[in-house]
């Protein structure tokens, strides 16, 4: 195990990317399920490890890390499979990756969140249907302006940072699969570029095993 | 030049941030003022360097990059002056830096700026003054939270990710700033360690540099 653990729970997206991340490396770990539900990502013992109180925290040799493209992006560079890094080396190379990872951050997982809680979660929660359908025109029209820069970008590079699969393109991985599950499908099945690459990506065996996990919560 | 360029705005904080990390390393540039008043970064020339429209776009030997923390991380681990580098190269300390340049992306900036805006940017439009009275309260105490976590984070070590100064820091600038030049100063000023730590960091000579510039626009 080497110490290495992740206090998580499979409800949370980013929780997801930190998992999908260990299956790419093959990286032993302990998983320790934090129960969102009862407010235990909210005490004492939680908070003293991420004093902002959300999953995942991840701790690797008496390091703790609370933000989740931070973890993957270390993980990355620490155990990267010789020819199969998922970053760079190169500084050229991974200023794009460094770029992109940015820009899942602060433009594609916003609309994409918003709109996956008024599709999925808000029913769920037996709101009334129609209570959302500004926001879910909003966050729709929000999310198509990104993915038409990603069709355009997907025609330069078969990735998003580049010709090979990297940390970015796995950052969308557990929005997509969850907007896969939903009528906003259509925003990706209609972008021929975007829909192959989200085919690709979601077909990648470590992205099935997070799901096997989702399956079979611990 | 060594072909190093900014396009920017002297008005953005995301700039500023670039224009710091540059006099930090001593980098020439050159600095080409895009317009939003005018909308010149939703023009198609700069659309065709980020699709997104926003500022700033830094170049450097060829390649582009639009994301602030994108690029100040790249040029820290580029062109660190050494024994003085932002950043670390040590795996395990740089997992820190980069889980506390997260910390300012996620948690600090958001009600930082929500509060400038409702401070310095409204009022200046003259939009009624009481009309953002709530949106005021709830970003005051947002980040109110976010500066208790800075407190006793800054008990721990001279700096927020170590004892010395590193990029985390320099993420702050602009927008402590600005608001040191507003009410919410107390916000800081009554927490003794983020008070010292603020007047240190921006009493730093790169940023008197920035300064200067902003009263001296190009």
């Amino acid at each position: 195990m080497a110490g290495r653990r992740v206090y998580g729970s499979l409800k949370s997206p980013a929780t997801l990317k930190v998992l999908v991340n260990l299956f790419e490396h093959d990286l032993d770990f302990e998983f320790v399920s934090v129960d969102l539900d009862n407010g235990e990502h909210k005490n004492k013992h939680f908070l003293s490890m991420n004093p902002f109180g959300q999953v995942p925290v991840y701790e690797d040799r008496g390091i703790k890390q609370f933000e989740s493209r931070a973890i993957i992006r270390c993980m990355a560079h620490e155990y990267g499979k010789k020819g199969e890094e998922l970053i760079y080396w190169d500084a050229k190379k991974q200023a794009v990756v460094a770029n992109w990872i940015d820009v899942e951050d602060h433009h594609f997982e916003p609309p994409a969140l918003k709109l996956i809680s008024e599709l999925l979660v808000k029913p769920k929660k037996s709101f009334t249907p129609d209570e959302g359908i500004v926001a879910e025109a909003e966050a729709e029209a929000e999310l198509a302006k990104v993915l038409d820069v990603y069709e355009a970008r997907l025609e330069k590079s078969k990735y998003l940072a580049s010709e090979k699969y990297t940390i970015v393109d796995l950052l969308h991985l557990p929005n997509l699969q969850s907007l896969m599950g939903t009528p906003a499908k259509k925003l990706i099945e209609s972008r021929p570029r975007v829909s192959s690459w989200c085919s690709d990506i979601l077909a990648r065996p470590a992205w099935a095993k997070v799901l096997i996990c989702r399956r079979r919560p611990a």
